[in-house]
């Protein structure tokens, strides 16, 4: 029998798995401090809402895994956090503006890279009912403050669809092109420009038409980009222009313009960012999203939805906070009884009750061997529970790193262990 | 298009996501303090464990939801979490005891009935590697001191399987078919003894040897069961012993003996035992579980690993919580500009880094409007920012259920809304 985890899947040891669920209430408590309550949705939707045609297209639905229940309801995991959150709006009448996070398992049954999963959590935070482009400046606010709280040093680029659009016209290509156009320019940092060129002129663009567009997508200043002289590049222009103000109260600094970066999805209708590590061998992104003002509106069918969201890859940022943060086991003490369990347990209980993670060993095993487990786990004091401690009311204590002992009264020990 | 969830699934909207969350947070807190360690496995499983002869057996293969990846793997989303703990285990050696929890989803395409769902989330605590009932003993600690984190009131019916098999050897039951009579015994609860009884005649049970087991299983006094008269039987009556002496070592109080309670899974061998609200009109266990020594040693073909295990069940423990607990928002207080969103940025901004949750007004829609937001998203809290309030560095802040309105300055605002 094959014991590994399903292909594009893993397990997470105790180790990882405390790396994450500390990442995950450092991201959550971010979101809460900017407003975003928490919301979850169910792993399996039906394939008529996965497939709608507002949803997220037809490549995404090539890596959709699909199933019937035992009614024959056509059934699929869910290859995002956004779709489902479409869904939700239209069977809810929520306040606007609605804010809310969702920090959850998506599947992609894609091809398999260093890095990507089949099996994968999003951290997805989205804001509806605000035009302004200050919902995305907050949401650059809520970026910065954690990746500040994990220790990570990231730049965000930030892109207008609209802005790129009106280049994209300036420079030759059709309107009924620029999607197809902006989801090859979205593999710049993956495939070079050399790379980008080809896939674009094998789609069918002339040669003239891409070198066109990469020369005027060449400058990083945004002020080179006020007189394209179409109403697409100039409504892009100006909305960067109104976000990098909102950027200034909002404090942020984390984030820089950037002409290319397109994102590979279809339903975005202004600004884009994605954030990367500096000094960092990752070169994905940790983080993406932008403005998607027509997905909510058309799936739902109540008009007009404005809509800004972020999502963080949970997986490639353990990855990274993996090199510096490591803690083996939740565990502070290992109690050691010498034929006195029932008062080994009595203190282990106290121990406990007073917030101390404590085990006991019950299978008294001795006093090497339980050394030997305590340091082969990575606990960081034993202490030891014998008769004599038991008369003095004193135990001793020992710190595995060190190997310094110390005699203390029950009282003392919650205080140091705590 | 069907826009609600998936048949057997739910969408949790903030107020129940948070609920959900603050109960997961308080297990985790627990199930940390007792020395267990969080691990995760994958949803997706090869159906090769899942149906394994030592996994969780016919009935739940057949509500397993079962897909192909596009490499055409069979796969099929788990059942449980502990047939992943075994195949884990069988694919790494870790010191033993090995304790870990995990708290995540599982899915069962069964019948839907009030209360039961096909996707719905296990809170699973094991420890493997203890042979005495001190281990028993100690998950019941860990139960109590749970439960009385949640606020609940409960008792935990406790039976010993060994002890279920003497009585039934006794009552005159052949050995090969104890699993089939136990299956149906599990069922007392929710059908009767007449249903039970029928149950049983219908299997091909003699009414006699029927009865004889009932009668005999009336007692609900331990020290009544001491004299069964065969191994299978003084095995299961001195454990449960040693057990409730353990347990009074742990200081629990919420166990009570059982003797007809059976658990309808095959592989318990040993001490079971499943929680039930007090005073609550919700019958089915809260959670349950019990000593599984055979299934990890088969699965993994490492000899015996002796397995006790218990799982609550996050659904119905929200289901009662939901009675008393209440939070709409975890936002505790809205910021309303005046013409002075820059301001009220910068004023939003120092309270989300001082740790209170926040909102502003980035639509600026006005007094009464934000008002009516406020009180209808249950947020506690509204700051007034406007030109004055500015100018003398005290802000106005109206308590939403009193009504009654205070100035503070931006440092006694972080005071008071922390």
């Amino acid at each position: 029998m094959d014991l590994t985890a399903v292909r594009g899947s893993r397990d997470f040891l105790p180790s990882e798995k405390i790396l994450r669920n500390s990442a995950v209430a450092k991201l959550s408590s971010v979101f809460e401090s900017y407003g975003f309550n928490p919301l979850e949705t169910p792993a399996l939707e039906n394939i008529e809402v996965l497939s709608s045609k507002f949803a997220g297209g037809e490549e995404i639905l090539k890596e959709t895994y699909q199933l019937e229940d035992q009614g024959k309801r056509k059934l699929g995991l869910r290859y995002d956090l956004t779709v489902p959150l479409a869904r939700l709006i239209a069977g809810n009448s929520f306040p606007m503006p609605f804010k809310r996070y969702a920090i959850d398992k998506v599947w992609r049954d894609g091809p398999l890279k260093a890095g990507r999963y089949r099996e994968f959590v999003q951290c997805d935070v989205d804001v509806l009912g605000v035009k302004s482009v200050s919902a995305e400046a907050e949401l650059m606010a809520l970026a910065q403050d954690a990746f500040r709280k994990l220790g990570l040093s990231v730049v965000v680029k930030v892109n207008s669809r609209k802005l790129l659009n009106g280049v994209l016209q300036k420079a030759g290509v059709s309107k009924d092109k620029e999607a197809s156009f902006i989801l090859s320019l979205d593999k710049l940092e993956k495939i070079g420009v050399s790379g980008v060129k080809k896939e674009l002129v094998d789609k069918g663009f002339s040669e003239k038409i891409v070198v066109n567009a990469l020369k005027l997508l060449e400058s990083k200043k945004l002020s080179d980009y006020s007189k394209i002289g179409n109403a697409d590049a100039e409504a892009g222009f100006n909305e960067l222009k109104e976000f990098f103000e909102f950027l200034n109260e909002f404090n942020v600094k984390i984030v820089e313009f950037s002409p290319t970066l397109a994102r590979g999805l279809n339903y975005y209708t202004g600004i884009v960012f994605e954030a990367f590590l500096k000094d960092s061998e990752i070169k994905s992104s940790i983080a993406a999203g932008g403005r998607y003002d027509e997905l909510i509106g058309k799936f739902s069918g109540r008009g007009e939805v404005p809509a800004v969201g972020i999502s963080f890859g949970l997986d490639v940022l353990c990855e990274e906070l993996k090199k510096t943060e490591s803690k083996q086991s939740v565990v502070n003490v290992l109690v050691i009884p010498f034929k006195t369990l029932p008062q080994a347990i009595a203190l282990t209980q106290t121990l406990r009750s007073n917030g101390v993670n404590a085990l006991v060993d019950l299978n008294e095993k001795g006093v090497s061997k339980n050394l030997d487990f305590a340091s082969k786990q990575g606990i960081s004091f034993v202490i030891f529970c014998g008769e004599q401690e038991l008369k003095s009311g004193k135990f001793k204590v020992r710190d595995m790193s060190s190997g310094k002992e110390e005699l203390l009264s029950e009282k003392d020990l919650v205080k140091v262990l705590k």
